[in-house]
């Protein structure tokens, strides 16, 4: 669909520096677990949603050193040249398992262990964490506005307010965390978002009256469609719309006022005059604090972006990828962890479960393994949900994680995982997570 | 040197939408000029700094419509048959003028001027303010942030906390308004900028002691390279780290810790180890306060990430794309403006001049002109210096602005134009914009 671009310097200089100097001294070799996870939720949140699994694995497939790639290496001298003969063939042939997408997530869950040499693991970090770092701090956003929205529909609208690319990304991690339609078309052409959208204000100032901008959008569009009142005076545009498409126009959008007042006011004028299958959509500067301030307001869709696009308050997860186990020179597996202040981890290898009793998450149960090699840890008792699924086995990705079905899959996982949670991971208040994450050893 | 990929779907829905209804009614010819401007900026900011123009032509030189793109706005009926065969032959042949890349900007600067008609110019909003958005929200940090480190090296290793696309971006958004390098590798062959990096905790994790991997990393990049020490204990760190190296040693990094103490101990030990000559990095959780916290700090480089990448508190810049005036049926040029509440805009064709008065900048003066075609606006006084230069004239887009030779203008450009802000604008504190705009007829 489009041409491959090559994702392989999507990447922190350091990686390669350290590849370069693991190569000379004999470490490269030594197998490796890398942990992704998150020290704790940021802004206060409740929950962690995964989202950028899939798209990661795409961008795996092109992690590839070409010759231009390979020429840069060389002539900034980033590595040497038995460094580049590495890079040259490199592909990916270790394992990835993590937690499914659309999946919640709390402080330490295991969002992926990565397995491989420590050559070709450590240089994933940067990408595995630029994905899924945006795309998850965009599902946490759009997962509370969406429990704020109830059964009204959400538009993302945010891809203005975001990087060109991350646009894209922020439009499928909103649609997997609840949101219905993205105003982005290339999220619907590359992961099958509906996409939908009518006008904007410079529709109507490029006409010489509102009333000769709403007659073409309807003779274009059709009286289904939404029409922009509030370019000039709002009761003015209201009045305006009505008369030009009828009483059976589909619906209006307000973009600007106080919105609680002012969709009271309009909902009034249009059941005055005979409009009431009209719809109102709102769509001015929304986050999960003013949707949900409008639950008792006569909308009836939402379109959000800025806050969507930005993480609303929390731009980035704060996941980090962090070396967990390794073997030593005679093989055998070392559980290892960082133990300066404040930024400590917890070192070995894991299976994580989810504890659920009488259908509510009670727990998040993280086992700690003693043997290394990744194998079945079976569920300690039998209402712990395995959390971990393959990813990547031996190199090979898994394909129905990726494309367009991934992203179905996705949605409707966390639409069934977000059902599990205690009411109380449903407010909007800044507070601890909803479930406590244990470690037990295994 | 990547495969070019269009970026004509980078855009919502709603912009085709209205493209589709103006071939309609006939006003898709209608000659427009839109405008890129901040109603305010973001977070109590002093001034804004523009990135992302060269980005932008870039992009606007893949913003074709190709078989596959227009497969899927028919397979979808976003558009009908006209607006299809329209967007099979799109090429912007509008002109755009603009802000050059790292000036600065304050409410109501009009960043960029687009002039063409309706249809060529109204489907270019998302790009253009994807792109400006992002990059301008980075670039306002990184120069409050250069500020706080005055003469001190800045390096952006800001990667893995945002998009893997937008990483890139921020990395030549940072290089433009201050820092001197980043670590991220795609931004070095990209776009020219000095790369950096060395050794991450999972270096020394990977060995069986501290002692090995200073010495692996030693061997391989020599004793000017930078250790990290706080995989541990900082003492012990520092301590094995002159004893591995001597009293050489180029830096060491510390990347956790209460900085300003942790710092001045490093610093004691190093002296009292002989190591007077060793460099301290500092790279935890930086932003431009912390950065200011540590002026008196025997610091010698910062490394900053999050912060950087997701614009310090203010992740976009809050940049809109307003249609300001517009030909009618009969060719005579119309101002037009939204007036709606809180969100009112200016309308008119503008040409930006800064008052400078003693080599310290006054005022932002913009004149709002009667005549819409574009001509030269005589400086209304010898000390107002013209901001707008011509980016892309009738389609020919300014190849000089573009690659690395636009990014190395644009830094020389912010640098220089910094200089002539009054000292009220260097402060981190929130408050006013540092210069007032001021509307004139003309």
């Amino acid at each position: 669909m489009t041409a491959s671009v090559s994702t392989a310097l999507l990447t922190d200089r350091y990686e390669l520096t350290m590849l370069d100097a693991a190569l000379h001294d004999g470490t490269a070799s030594r197998r490796c677990v890398f942990d992704v996870f998150a020290r704790r939720l940021p802004g206060g949140r409740r929950f962690g949603v995964v989202a950028g699994t899939g798209r990661l694995l795409s961008l795996l497939r092109d992690f590839r050193f070409g010759d231009d790639e390979l020429r840069f290496l060389r002539d900034e001298r980033v590595v040497d040249a038995q460094t580049l003969r590495f890079l040259e063939g490199y592909r990916f042939t270790g394992s990835i398992h993590g937690y499914r997408e659309g999946e919640l997530y709390f402080p330490g869950s295991p969002l992926l262990t990565i397995e491989g040499t420590f050559a070709e693991a450590v240089i994933l970090e940067t990408l595995a964490l630029s994905v899924l770092n945006y795309d998850s701090a965009v599902a946490a956003a759009a997962a509370r506005m969406s429990i704020a929205a109830g059964d009204r529909p959400l538009a993302e609208m945010g891809s203005r307010r975001t990087g060109e690319w991350s646009a894209v990304a922020a439009a499928r991690a909103a649609f997997i965390a609840g949101f219905g339609a993205t105003s982005n078309l290339e999220a619907g052409r590359r992961w099958g978002i509906p996409t939908m959208g009518t006008a904007a204000h410079s529709w109507t100032l490029l006409h010489d009256t509102e009333a000769d901008a709403f007659a073409a959008q309807l003779r274009a569009l059709g009286d289904q469609t939404t029409l922009l009142i509030d370019t000039y005076d709002i009761e003015t545009g209201v009045a305006t719309a009505i008369e030009v498409a009828g009483t059976r126009l589909g619906g209006v959008r307000i973009d600007s006022g106080d919105l609680p007042i002012v969709a009271a006011q309009v909902r009034r004028q249009l059941d005055a005059l005979g409009a009431r299958g009209t719809r109102i959509t709102v769509t001015s500067d929304l986050d999960e604090f003013a949707i949900a301030a409008l639950a008792a307001s006569p909308v009836d869709a939402y379109g959000v972006g800025t806050a969507l696009a930005t993480g609303s308050g929390s731009p980035t997860a704060g996941l980090v990828y962090k070396l967990v186990a390794r073997q030593d020179a005679g093989g055998a597996w070392i559980p290892v962890a960082k133990t300066s202040t404040a930024k400590a981890s917890q070192g070995g290898r894991k299976t994580a479960f989810r504890v659920v009793e009488d259908g509510i998450a009670r727990e998040e149960l993280i086992v700690v393994a003693e043997g290394f090699e990744h194998r079945e840890t079976p569920a300690p008792h039998a209402s712990a949900r395995a959390l971990q699924v393959p990813l990547v086995i031996h190199g090979e990705i898994d394909a129905a994680a990726e494309g367009r079905s991934g992203v179905r899959a996705a949605r409707e996982h966390h639409a069934r995982v977000r059902a599990e949670l205690p009411l109380t991971a449903l407010a909007l208040s800044r507070s601890e997570p909803a479930l406590e994450t244990r470690y037990q050893s295994g």
